[in-house]
């Protein structure tokens, strides 16, 4: 293995000496990690291991250290910004044979879970016991890697992210330590936030191995469906009014006229093709419907409707899945097309804005991307369309790309709402932020990582 | 001016070539800047400045850096753990002319202020909007100071700490640069996250100067009053369950015998003797209503009650007027002693047990300390009274504060909920981290601040 520095060097035995046959130099097994659900060209580790305990990866980390090899950790593989690729090859650290839950107190509603936990195994857990853990991005990410890139996703309008989801969490840090971050109380105030500075800091100042999370009760009452609006500008703005008002919605995602296209083809939908609203909302039987019915009136405002309530648990379950299925309808509905995904976040009263302008760019520039949006956050997604071997088309995707970002900053927005900035969007980091900021940024993966062994080439 | 290093600087000059009349080395003031809440005595700075801009502080940090001479961020003097105290002098930088509202986005539910403006100054200025700032740590601190010590307070068992509050924050760094941590966003995802990291780092990293904060509607309904528990144990137990049954209390504060006692006698109020919970419900008018009527039946399954409602705005204000002059109330009630101030947080389920043992303690040495918390946290206060020209007691009142410290981390919980570490709790920050953890967070400190020269001698 060659080291950060071009030394070639062997580290074959001692590597299998910790990890025995959970190491591996397979080529498949190489591609699939390092190569995530991005638009980004794979590049791959020159070993993976699958470590069963923080012991075996504190072992590994001193090793690494020791012999300047890039440790890369891996969850599922479902980043959006090649946060897990290996410009630099090195040692993949997989976490899934840690998938163990830890402790559950109820009584307290958190949970501390192993990082390779995946959120669809964690819903199993948790079933049954009337809480439920609400971070959503969709693809069954494990904690570990939701936590390393602030995952966000449909219920964080109401709910929160992964920065308000995370009590504690364990990590395995470049100096060989093993750190907890804090403990089960719900607040403190004992030195500094270490939990998170390491969440959403993208496998780059430390592996990630335990997480204790905040979990919430299931609701007594949901109520959801979807509503179509004539145009984009009016699905927008009952989206910014029902946030100003207050209505504490769980759930709020755009789908616009080409994405509603694309998910009934992909997902046997029969929904109108136009820009629609699917909603959902949580509480009581009384202050669910209060919700609804206020929500409603937000609606006719806007000359939306008619509200579709999804009343039976498999209506709402198709709906949502189509939802979480949106970007691989789009891939679906453009065949033989690249698909570049990205995302912006901003003031949610620049929602409407934002979303018409990008339109108008998408137009301009003719080119085609469905867009699905968090907008109850002011985040929202393109599933850009590009014909790799157009030129033209190549050079006015990467035109959009910019003023989508540009557009973003000039609203006092951000350049990723919940992507990160991975190997993807390392250019926008120093426009959002400039160089005061971002060399704060490098100060504090410099003392922390002096030899650049986590993840190199991510952020930075 | 001595710096750090013992060496005699003149900066006098260049001093007051930056805040002309604005700087001042009276000893009346210095006294004042030297001397929080706290039971800790009184260290004075050599100076205190009152700029008036980014670019004085700038200006300063740089000739501070430059002489080794320490920087300490004063915001309104109500910290509890003496963190503006100044053990090698140096200059205390008043923030209070920087009071401005810089800009307010009603539509987006954020406000964006200069350090100096104090939590009542906010609340004056949103009267009438329709919007409101939750965090209330009692005191009417600065919201610079609140974000340094990541206030909390009443409300934060419904709306989350500062630590929630904040979107993004400026900052004068040791280096001299000036930084904004985020945009206004209500997530983003790209790169570190800077903004939690000075949230609570009490002065040592960076000096925050202006704050853009999350704003809340003001709720449509508050329903609040107090119970009357027949002993401690039920009032813990009625508190725990209702955050185990998923009411949104916006506040539930315990206060017990004794403290009640002092309350009434300070702030004439006519209680019943006996550990009480004051309570607040926010909501649709259904939905208070609805929270009131489920608590009102946990009340009746431990034997508390009869709740009283404070209809009127008068009577809530006076109840917590009350709450918030605990402090003051239980000072009075014990003339001529000591008063140390304390505070742990622990997992709700564990609040029953804490406190009785707690009580437990100051039984056996013969200890007396109103207890006030905000409980619907896990979190509660010690107002431990002490003679200090009684060496036995005061022995016995640093057992106390031992055994305290022991149990919240027993019970997986925190030295502090909501004091911070300042000068009066670094060594049980050690012994709550441990010796990685804590030389991990003087990693971020040397490497941001190498000279020291923030607030040295707080937090470590």
């Amino acid at each position: 293995m060659i080291s950060l520095y071009g030394k070639v060097t062997n580290i074959h035995a001692p590597l299998e000496k910790i990890f025995k046959d959970r190491l591996s130099f397979n080529e498949a097994l190489r591609e699939h990690h390092g190569n995530d659900v991005s638009w980004h060209e794979a590049q791959l580790p020159d070993a993976v291991v699958f470590p069963k305990n923080n012991e075996e990866i504190q072992k590994l980390v001193k090793l690494a250290v020791k012999e300047r090899i890039p440790v890369i950790a891996f969850g599922a593989g479902t980043s959006l910004e090649a946060h897990i690729h290996a410009p630099f090859g090195g040692i993949s650290v997989d976490l899934s044979k840690m998938n163990e839950v830890i402790s559950f107190c109820p009584e307290d509603m958190t949970i501390t879970v192993q990082a390779g936990v995946t959120r669809k195994q964690l819903d199993s857990y948790l079933k049954g016991s009337g809480l439920f853990f609400p971070i959503d991005p969709g693809a069954d990410a494990t904690i570990g890697g939701m936590v390393a890139t602030r995952a966000s996703g449909t219920n964080a309008v109401r709910y929160g992210t992964m920065s308000d989801a995370v009590l504690n969490l364990t990590a395995i840090m470049p100096n060989g330590e093993i750190i907890k971050t804090g403990r089960r109380a719900k607040k403190s105030s004992a030195g500094y936030d270490l939990t998170h500075l390491l969440i959403g800091s993208e496998g780059t100042l430390g592996l990630i191995t335990e997480i204790t999370l905040r979990l919430h009760g299931v609701p007594e009452k949901m109520i959801g469906g979807y509503c179509p609006f004539p145009d984009i500008e009016s699905a927008c703005n009952a989206a910014i009014l029902a946030i100003q008002s207050g209505i504490p919605v769980a759930r709020m995602e755009l789908l616009d006229k080409l994405q509603v296209k694309a998910s009934n083809q992909h997902d046997n939908l029969n929904l109108q093709e136009t820009p629609t609203l699917f909603v959902e909302f949580h509480g009581s039987p009384t202050s669910a419907k209060e919700q609804a019915e206020l929500f409603n009136e937000i609606v006719e405002e806007f000359d939306g409707g008619p509200f579709s309530y999804a009343d039976k648990m498999e209506e709402r379950n198709a709906l949502w899945t189509a939802r979480h299925e949106a970007l691989w309808a789009a891939k679906a509905y453009c065949p033989g097309k690249h698909m570049i995904i990205t995302d912006i976040c901003i003031p949610i009263s620049k929602l409407a804005d934002a979303i018409l302008a990008t339109q108008g760019d998408l137009n301009d520039l003719n080119l085609t991307a469905p867009l699905v949006g968090h907008v109850g956050d002011g985040n929202f997604h393109l599933f850009l369309m590009v014909d790799e071997t157009d030129a033209d088309e190549v050079s006015r995707a990467k035109e959009l790309l910019k003023r989508l970002v540009h557009r973003a900053h000039d609203m006092d927005g951000t350049c990723t709402g919940e992507h990160g900035i991975g190997k993807g969007k390392k250019a926008t980091l120093m426009e959002e932020h400039g160089e005061a900021v971002v060399n704060l940024m490098k100060t504090l993966k410099s003392a922390i990582d002096p030899d650049n062994i986590f993840n190199p080439g991510n952020i930075f």
